[in-house]
């Protein structure tokens, strides 16, 4: 089959590699029908993070089941399935807790699973799921076309806003700043909007992501960064800055425009891979403001955001200005990268 | 009157100093019936934080209404009143929004207050309190001399633990882990057990504050620190830690024991003064660890506790173990500095 490897900075290829194998019982082989460039692949892409040896790469996907081991009992072939970033038994005490990025048996996409098989890369034509019965959420029935963008964000992108808005813990009635707009972001702003925020403020300078952001619930924009930023958010609510900060991008400048934009016992919850080093404990020990978040737990928000995008209520698929056939994968980088896009769907 | 001045590093004076002198309408003359030295005036006792100039120290106290100002509504002379360790309104946004240490008003003892007149340190005789109908509370009637040490925890460290407890989020039936056995440590052991946690560890390899930590509620004692301590932890919460982590010291080393001791999507509680710089990212994204917290806010939690102090239901007073003159107040900094005592109440 064709998948995509990563061979180092901005070289990206789509190679012929082995087909998988199911090889733990547990497991299944899912035949992708959409997946897409995250954001985050852009840092080892632009070299930030380096690749030592090439490796393959993709994180994001939905498709359709065609080989399951003979222990999974609740997935089955011809399903259409969400998957999340990651495997996960949703079983264990860390699952249970809601918290199932730190799964005791959960691993990650483009790497060995801790049962010794490989997992593969998203962004191909065929995955192996180690434990599919936990990791895998089912659709009802077959979607359309125009649902699978949407379906495809609740692998990530949409769980992972939702998470950010949970973390900190947006209430009916509140303020709230996201701080971001990439495809995070901008599921920020819807997550806020559906958990009831009265007034949400996208920090944002790009006019067609400040279009979404206004669909998706954006009662205001602010195009300042840092302190001219941070000034303004104070001058919005009543001087003192939001209730709610929701950090989607990780950089340390990023980070500390959030903090100073929630009020006095304010929460910053924060979804970004911290790039930018430590940070500073003050800032947060003098005004009482929180910080809470991090890898996004997105298997457990399935359920639960799954009918809302079925039914068109919410249209996180949105986000996706781009579509390429996975053919392409090296221009939906490169699209992604020189913000020609805000978030590309590969089609294999 | 006699006030307690700081010199420098362990130069502590009680010196004869102005009366202070209503100046503002809103403000109160309170005799202090009694005070005590905290853990954080050890930092410029001890150097730590240098002192520039001698300035007037102590921020605890409980005493009786000498005189108010024209503008006092709730207050009367002869009142027993609790004063928190700062200043405030009780009336602006932010103290509406339960964050009274950022009162936009307010401000701390020992110095100028926001409307230009000096308002006392409280290891003195009397203090002039600005904002005297937002700042202090009066107790029912006037409390017993046994109920005295209770009700001055209520102007800080009882508070303040509480303050942990809650920005931890504690919830009935969950584990906690409190790091830190001075005063405020041990008052969080105490507002844990308040809130109902099933299981609350006390991290002291101090005989006699394990005594106090049984007594508050403490159900096991850990007396290793470091990674050691944390394996401890892991081993005790099914070797993922536990739910809520209380951090009440404000060392680079505590807090950093405080992250690592919470399980996945656990939440750490801080009240102590940060002085170790700033603190990683990566072990709080990689775990879904959030941390909460800040200068207490303990104006708004005297209502709440102070039934329960005067009932004898909980009995914070127990974390003063030496009570001395405030003639002797160098003694009792030399006491605390040394670990000869927890914490140590002063008579004028």
């Amino acid at each position: 089959m064709r998948a995509t490897v990563i061979y180092g900075e901005r070289d990206i290829r789509l190679e012929e590699v082995p087909d998988p194998i199911l090889s733990t019982g547990g497991d299944a082989i899912v035949r992708v029908v959409a997946a897409c460039v995250c954001g985050s692949d852009l840092w080892p892409y632009r070299g930030v993070q380096p690749t030592k040896e090439p490796h393959r790469i993709g994180h994001e996907f939905v498709g359709v089941v065609e080989e399951i081991g003979a222990d999974v009992t609740t997935i089955k072939v011809g399903d259409f399935v969400i998957a999340p970033f990651y495997d996960c038994d949703n079983t264990c005490i860390n699952c249970r807790n809601g918290v199932s990025t730190s799964c005791l048996h959960g691993g990650w996409w483009g790497a060995d699973d801790r049962l010794g098989g490989f997992a593969d890369g998203a962004q191909g034509e065929r995955v192996r799921v180690p434990h599919a019965d936990g990791s895998l959420v089912a659709t009802p029935s077959q979607p359309t076309d125009a649902q699978i963008p949407g379906l495809l964000t609740l692998a990530d992108v949409m769980g992972t806003g939702h998470h950010a808005a949970v973390s900190a813990g947006v209430t009916p009635g509140s303020t709230v700043v996201v701080v971001g707009d990439g495809a995070v972001g901008l599921c920020a702003i819807l997550a806020a909007k559906r958990l009831g925020a009265s007034r949400i403020v996208a920090m944002s300078r790009h006019a067609s992501r400040q279009v979404v952001a206004r669909e998706f619930g954006a009662t205001d924009i602010v195009e300042e960064r840092g302190a001219e930023g941070v000034a303004k958010i104070h001058e919005m609510f009543d001087g003192i800055g939001a209730d709610f900060v929701l950090e989607c991008v990780g950089t340390k400048e990023s980070m500390e425009q959030a903090v100073a934009s929630a009020r006095p016992g304010g929460m910053v919850g924060y979804v970004g891979v911290p790039t930018g080093g430590p940070i500073a404990m003050q800032p947060l020990f003098g005004r009482n403001v929180g910080i809470n978040g991090g890898v996004a737990s997105v298997r457990g928000y399935i359920e639960e955001l799954l009918p809302e995008v079925l039914s068109g209520a919410i249209n996180p698929g949105r986000v996706f200005d781009l579509e390429l056939p996975l053919a392409d994968v090296a221009e939906a980088y490169a699209a992604m990268d020189e913000r020609r896009a805000i978030k590309v769907l590969l089609r294999p």
